[in-house]
């Protein structure tokens, strides 16, 4: 991991068969334009352009991977999320080894090789030279995030937003007349949760009235550009309820008296709601499934969600999707792309939904999994049942802007080599596997979100 | 996937030490005889030995493997099952390219290549003289079921019949002094069904009856050559019930009043009595569980079953198997063979189970599993457990007769090369090697099924 | 698996810039002393120092991996178990084959030729030859107990031992004078179990004193050096109770009342209590989850436990572990060792659980998954996750004092070969990867355990 030498052939194998053909692919999609249709990024940031704060802030306290490992070793949050910003990096640098053979660890070293030109490698000796060379080039006007943003060749870039958010910041970029397409997506989990003290309405006083209230924000996050919703949910279930239960299931939301179990109703409702609307308007339908969020409750009360505390739990898809699924997955006008946890439906359950229902897409390996030995199960497990074609493409869907070109610079190294082990295994030949290089680092992402 | 070249190394591992060993292990099992003692050709093909008809009702309308990827991507099914057959084969040429990296594409290019000779790479712009140059071939008496069935070197072929087939192609097969070997196997699928309107007791008018007749309908099967019996479930679950318990149930299903859990308690009960009739009448016992039938209620009302719509679901065997085998696992001369669609049990319960009880094998990977990745990790998973001789050796499981070679071609390769990585790794010797890809390839499967 | 030549690349990929790598990293752990944190051996053979008994009741009988698969494959048990010792090596030695590509296998070919210096393959030929040549062997001081744990470079063996244990083995080893490290392992299981005849209250007459009892058993196993305990546990389920409710539930174990539910209960608040006690005491606990014991009720009932009838479930952390987690997992002072029997959990539960919480740590692949496929996958399925660091080395878990040497080479091999990945894949650097495979091969186990 010296990040002094990027070698050019990393994460290939290194058969020489498999690693000629992936360099070759990888050199056809390497300079393709970055499509990132789901992700994290804050549109604040290319709102306002400000130059990036010192190197702490932008790259170890926004990314809860970081974090995690760090805290997991030790090291306290209340260091790491406070305190003097150069003693941050400080702290970090010296647990740098804790990376290696990560995600994170590869992120690391592109970004700071790739994106800052560092040619140190970092460590405990290192991390205040380091720390400076970063600050400096954060000045200049190169480093400003839209500047970045063209650098990085990305050619759209969604958010992901609140039901109830205002959009300010997309509105500000487009009046601005920068030519960056932010979009943003809509993510309305507040009013899934009526048992919840996070349960938001929209005003609505019935359910009815909040299903408008839903179609309306859609309609105003489509003007902005949004192609797509995103849900959050434990379990993907999902089941069609009588009118006047979903409405007594919203009451009870509205008056605090909601349970777990109204909840989980409820949203296995507002779910199949959410396919109706998108079947009318159009907008592909997200379900991030299987994460049990802020797991550790001590965490969670004293520095918030998203520090990492979020474990996954198996999760069921044959029997959960099967009510919405027969609703609307055989309209190749609707377009669900699933996201799991749990690796062991990628076989199982996820690639023979894909391979049978018009409507399904498989998101890319998701948080844990979006790593080498990830992107190499998920191909491995889903290709041989569901194709390589209905797959949503990549999605880099971090927090950390800096990291965008990483994660998709990684993402084509390892399908490129996944197909080179096609090739050099003579299942598929070289002219074919061409094309399906590209249609993973690029074309796949913008069919399935419609970009 | 050009089809005018079948590269001879196809499926084995590029690095040059693991396919010398692959390719000299696969050169002494290519051409040993088929055994397939588990599939779905219909026996009356081999009855009347007819004409294939045209490519497209021999080779895409049968196979769901075919349908399902095509209406996945947005192929109407009405189109594939209708209309002008010379277009349907269009429709599926124009998709060929969906195939790449599957299963189904590997075996593809063998039947077009090794069976029919073609020499063209499949696209719509082939499509039609491809279409010419097999219907040509298919009048030709070379290409009549019976003699490619000796041509492709079949030893022997097991079909699935319902319990109440009459067999009458399988009788006139041994009439017709052919000497190719066909048998039944005992599938009593509807004889378990308590809860459906497929429930046929075979005119028994209480439980003890249909057990009578049950076993009355094994011996004729096993005059007729039947060496094993098949039961799809969509869980393992065994369970002893009070003989007046069962007597209820069974009574209820005669009614038409039986519930989805009689129908689970009832199937559990009579897969032991299953098991009891295989010690006392020798048929080899499978089960293919964990399937969700139909899941897509719109297709299955228009098109009926197995168009591809079958879902797998998370697989329990420990417990659930448990009464079972206390009562008969530990009989040597009982063989009960197990099929998964849920890969995360074959090294957490299945290769455990096939490690200790006596009367345990492991079925091939099976449907979505029957693939080269597939079958790389059903050996990864269950042979340093159960070694390979607690395993069936291979099944095609077709319902596609002229896929029969391609499938045991392709598994033999891959057997060979994970043989070869095994010794590549010096964890055996080449010489230990030897009978161990003959074992794979031949002789499990004729001693698990006694044949 | 010719015991004639035990090749020096053994386990190795046969990639040439792999297995470079890999034989290096190999060179630098080969010689480390063992730690051996975890296992089964009985300290009185090593407070004995008898002479080992001829090669079936030294190799065959007391493994039950062995006797495992030869039952599997037919072999009564009886004949194993009992009868002319001469003639269970020869039956071992007829079905010696059964081992090719199993971990069994493997350890058997090192301990022969390694520990036994036996040159000639093992078949039903050479068996009494073989016999011979080891019973001669045994006869020798230099294969004394003690003079092997000083040949094998045992730098500390743990035993494992019931809370009621005297320790008399332990007693007498420090007694002697010999300066091997032994020490104990607390494992109260039998406390745990209120349900079932093993309930063992250690005399205490209500919870508290069964709590009281419970802590001076572990003070005196850690006066005998014991750093660690061990729950064997079906589910890791973990859960505050009412002090009052765990008063009811103590007081029906003792009367024989308790029930199957009450025993789950019981034992998820008693792990609880561990967990504090181990904040107290500094004893590192460990959680063996998944087994379901003695599944084979004629096996269990004529030859009683660990007779290879263990099968494993599918087993829950995420939920299960909360309450002891939030309770204890953020104070770095405890530690919390997890092994599972459900690989599926690796990457979706475990490996984020050590990647998030400060106490917790992953134990190495356990029992089936101690091999070399189990050990590739567990490093795959965790490292990005949770990184090495958050492993705690290598466990030989076994009760076959001979084959220690054979297990911890076998894992210093598949670690240096993942590593020797990584360093090919240019994920990390050759110098990052030294330190590493130190780390697992050594510091890890040490650090994890204290020791």
């Amino acid at each position: 991991m010296g990040s002094n030498s990027l070698n050019p052939d990393r994460f290939f194998d290194p058969d020489p068969s498999i690693r000629r053909v992936a360099r070759a692919l990888y050199e056809e999609t390497r300079a393709l334009p970055i499509v990132s249709p789901h992700g994290h990024v804050d549109a604040r940031v290319l709102a306002e352009n400000a130059p990036f704060p010192e190197p702490g802030s932008l790259i170890v306290q926004p990314d809860h991977y970081i974090l995690r490992l760090l805290y997991a070793n030790g090291v306290p949050l209340e260091d790491l999320l406070k305190g003097d910003p150069r003693r941050v990096w400080q702290l970090f640098a010296e647990h740098y080894f804790l990376f290696r053979g990560t995600p994170t660890g590869a992120w690391l070293e592109y970004e700071l090789h790739e994106v800052f030109g560092i040619r140190l490698s970092v460590s405990a000796e290192t991390a205040s030279r380091i720390y400076d060379q970063i600050s400096e080039k954060l000045q200049s006007p190169e480093f400003r995030p839209r500047a970045l943003f063209e650098r990085f060749n990305i050619e759209v870039l969604a958010t992901t937003d609140a039901a109830t958010d205002s959009l300010e910041h997309h509105c500000a970029i487009r009046e601005s007349g920068w030519k960056g397409r932010v979009i943003p997506t809509f993510r309305p989990d507040a009013q899934f949760k009526i048992s919840s003290p996070e349960f938001d309405a929209l005003g609505a006083r019935d359910y009815s009235g909040l299903v408008r209230a839903l179609a309306e924000r859609r309609a105003y996050f489509k003007q902005l550009g949004a192609t797509a919703t995103d849900h959050g949910v434990l379990e993907p279930y999902t089941a069609s309820l009588p009118e006047d239960e979903a409405e007594r299931l919203f009451q009870r939301g509205r008056q605090g008296e909601a349970t777990p179990d109204d909840d989980r109703r409820f949203t296995a409702h507002l779910l199949m709601e959410m396919a109706r609307l998108s079947l009318a308007d159009g907008l592909v339908m997200q379900i991030h499934a299987g994460a049990l969020r802020d797991h550790n409750r001590a965490v969670f009360e004293r520095f918030g969600p998203n520090m990492g505390g979020d474990i996954p739990v198996a999760t069921e898809f044959t029997r959960n999707l099967r009510p919405l699924l027969n609703a609307c997955g055989n309209d190749s006008r609707f377009t669900l792309v699933l996201f799991t946890l749990d690796e062991s439906t990628y076989s199982r359950e996820l690639a023979p939904l894909a391979g049978h229902y018009p409507a399904v897409r498989l998101g890319p390996p998701w948080w844990f999994h979006d790593s080498m030995e990830g992107m190499r199960r998920f191909r491995e497990r889903t290709t041989e049942t569901a194709s390589i074609y209905k797959t949503a493409g990549f999605n880099d869907d971090t927090r950390a802007f800096c990291s965008i070109p990483a994660r998709h610079d990684l993402a084509r190294r390892m399908d490129a080599n996944y197909l080179g082990g096609l090739v050099a295994r003579h299942v598929i030949d070289e002219s074919d596997a061409r094309p399906m290089a590209r249609a993973l680092a690029y074309d796949l992402a913008k069919q399935t979100y419609h970009l």
